[in-house]
């Protein structure tokens, strides 16, 4: 029996609109669709897709473990997450096995910072696997701020808010632009970093970039309350200034 | 009168199934399609979107000086470059007085350093703009190589291959994952600086990423022989081993 197909679907940063042609005919092709979310959630990935989900297709929702107590970097959270994302490829491989195409949902773009990550490691050297790239959290982003990031021979440099404040302050002194991810309770620290590198003036606080209620902020004048998981702050490395235009290389 | 709208629209990476839903309803409103090409061509951003442009929009051909033989950032070419985007921006100007819709195609990203860049900063402040996000050229050359970048809390760096040697290797060794852009006849330069930085062994060289004829290939396998216009180098951070898992975060 011919095994089924995999894909890696990006389904885009929330609003519904930058889903790609691909990923909805990647939609309309999957047998099962897959998503990771929480206990009692439906996944956000899904709530941008469903509207493409074929009635026919079978859901697959890959519950996370409620781990969000246990420290993230502790051996306790790293074996059930391990454990999770090994039984998660084992129920897909069922249904690929079964000749079944799998598309596994996966917001913004699958291969930068996630999940599906994990799922692609443990199964795309067995079965056939196709990754339908999106378009990314920050492009979307920066796209509704209206805030040109680089250009020319700028080096951006995209930045884990988990990261300690040294570490932040340092790699924030030493790039021309920057996008931090992973806001969330880490914003105080972030600010703190960015004040310390010189760079809170011009800075741009995005939450829930795209999608509905969303906005964009002067980070400067945001407050210090815990931002959303999906938050995001950029740091722009292009004056926007019209001499910048010597910068520019012609299509070649 | 009312005046027009502007649509800053990135096509996606080459594959037009990349484009996305968004891209395809502002090619859809639109009266005027722009788009830069060099003198003689018609513009890869036009072909990617060319199913998506309607018989009854005029085609807006930004035509590229023929500046390729000066240097780039000599005084002569600044100011060459700078008066193309200039007058570009008015000719766009004239459509947008007269109430009409203009979208000016961007491959890609509109706002990754892209020359659309230069024209939003000399027309957002003056017409209601939007920019459409688009799949970057890296997720659809890392998406097609089937290569995870990052993971966790890996920090990414973009890198022009315009940066001198020196400056390469410096940013290469500090960072986790990078992506090297504008490789074309820089191929041997960023060879050295990966291997002085110990990183040459697992960068990934991907030409003309999603478009035909297309392809990957370790970088330590391709001659020195220049890259063209559409080439990248991937430089993967996060090691795809089962353990790294355990750095993985839950939506939250
Ligand atoms: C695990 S990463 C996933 C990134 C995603 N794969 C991508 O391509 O952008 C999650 C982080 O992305 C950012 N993020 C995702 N969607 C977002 C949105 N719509 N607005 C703001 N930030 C967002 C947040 O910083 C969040 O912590
Ligand atoms: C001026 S930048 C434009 C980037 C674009 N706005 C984006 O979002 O990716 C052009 C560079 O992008 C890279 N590039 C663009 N399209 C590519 C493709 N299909 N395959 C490989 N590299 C590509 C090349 O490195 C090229 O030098």
């Amino acid at each position: 029996m011919k095994k089924g197909k995999l894909y890696g679907v990006g389904t885009g940063p929330g609003d519904p609109e930058l889903m790609t042609l691909k990923a909805v005919r990647a939609l309309q092709e999957a047998d099962v669709v897959a998503y990771f979310c929480k206990k009692g959630a439906t996944g956000n990935g899904r709530g941008i897709a469903v509207a493409h989900i074929r009635p026919e297709s079978v859901e697959l929702p890959l519950v996370y473990p409620v781990t969000i107590e246990k420290h993230r970097k502790s051996e306790a959270y790293g074996a059930e997450i391990g454990t999770f994302f090994e039984r998660s490829a084992q129920e897909i491989a069922v249904h690929l096995d079964a000749g079944r195409t799998v598309a596994v949902l996966s917001e913004g773009d699958p291969l930068l910072y996630g999940s599906y990550m994990h799922l692609h490691l443990r199964l795309a050297n067995r079965y056939d696997t196709e990754v339908v790239a999106g378009v990314t959290a920050m492009s979307g982003c920066w796209s509704q701020a209206g805030l040109p990031l680089v250009q020319g021979d700028d080096i951006l440099t995209i930045l884990p808010g988990t990261l300690d404040e040294a570490e932040l302050v340092k790699r924030l002194g030493e790039t021309d632009a920057a996008v931090i991810m992973k806001v969330g309770r880490n914003l105080p620290k972030i600010r703190r970093a960015l004040e310390r590198a010189g760079k809170l003036d011009g800075s741009v606080y995005v939450e829930r970039g795209t999608m509905e209620n969303s906005y964009v902020q002067a980070l400067d004048e945001r407050g210090d309350d815990p931002a959303p998981y999906f938050s995001i702050i950029l740091v722009p490395g292009w004056q926007s200034r019209p001499g910048a235009a010597a910068q520019t290389e012609t299509a070649a």
